[in-house]
């Protein structure tokens, strides 16, 4: 049996660019990795039909959300668009992190960035695409076909596949489920899928 | 004679919520103290008319901005709004402190965020509005009636007024002659504004 140690584990922080598959990962280590806890981002935005308060996300009102900022409780945060708020409340992982859980964040490369300064001594993974080339026939499924978009799109790609060096380590996302545990491993996690 | 010294100087970053008057207290600084030296952006997005390449912005191609991303070159950087870059090369920041000058950078709050990381010895400086009433007035005249929209801008800034606690400093921008004056004189500048 693989269980929880008493040793305190260290938290591992996912990110990549845009259209990676970032989410497809997370969903994927969820399902079969139930051993490893998600952390769950807060929100000031309201929920959308089907999304439910705690698990899709934590809907904060606005002056909670405020409140937790100004109390120094979010791993990372950021205002998106200049309309909602999202952050990592640092508590549940610091939690789960002293039960000696393995706990995953799936995040934006800014906010691995902020974590870095929050907290230092976490794992930093960054999910690369297979080649060039696919990361751009995925971004090219995701939306208009207008040239000057389309060109903006690569640029920000290729900006963001340069992130990749402030990263501890690379895992390349060619299919999702060598991916997903090629990062369990890395984090640790030894428990083979459960079966019964 | 104030003149650069040989010690090495410190950066003051400047970050507050949206609408406080960051990039007037900046003008000013410029106009009035023309000793202190204001970082220029690193963007990859195209120069808008009446803009100067190294003035308001470094235009850089998204190839350079990535190398530079790559090679770490900056104090911080983000995507915003999924297409174009913004970024403070650390190069020209190092030189001016090194030379003993005093910086400033106008900045966002998660940029600041991000200095923190990379330039701890930096002096985070917050610009806040005098009351909560002047930001929400200020806020409205940048835009719709729409009602959620509004309310969505009045939980956004209550939620970037209590960044003000991840900050060293805090300035009222009441006026912005006071509040320049306050700043410059928080950086050690005790040059007066120049008559000759």
């Amino acid at each position: 049996m693989a269980e929880a140690t008493t040793d305190r584990a260290r938290l591992t922080v996912l990110a990549g660019p845009t259209a990676v598959g970032k989410g497809t990962v997370s969903a994927d280590v969820r399902s079969r990795y139930p051993d490893v806890w998600l952390s769950v981002s807060a929100t000031t935005r309201p929920p959308r039909p089907g999304e439910v308060d705690g698990v899709h996300y934590h809907f904060l009102p606005p002056e909670e959300f405020a409140r937790m900022v100004s109390d120094g409780e979010f791993l990372e945060w950021a205002v998106v668009h200049g309309r909602n708020s999202y952050g990592t409340p640092r508590g549940p992982v610091e939690e789960r992190l002293a039960a000696g859980r393995p706990a995953l964040l799936e995040i934006d490369l800014q906010g691995a960035r902020q974590v870095r300064q929050t907290m230092p001594e976490a794992h930093f993974v960054f999910l690369a695409p297979p080649s060039w080339e696919e990361l751009v026939r995925r971004l090219e499924g995701r939306g208009t076909e207008d040239a000057e978009e389309r060109q903006r799109r690569l640029a920000t790609a290729e900006v963001e596949m340069a992130a990749a060096a402030e990263f501890d380590h690379t895992i390349i996302n060619d299919d999702v489920t060598r991916a997903t545990d090629e990062l369990v491993a890395l984090m640790g996690v030894t428990t083979p899928e459960r079966t019964a």
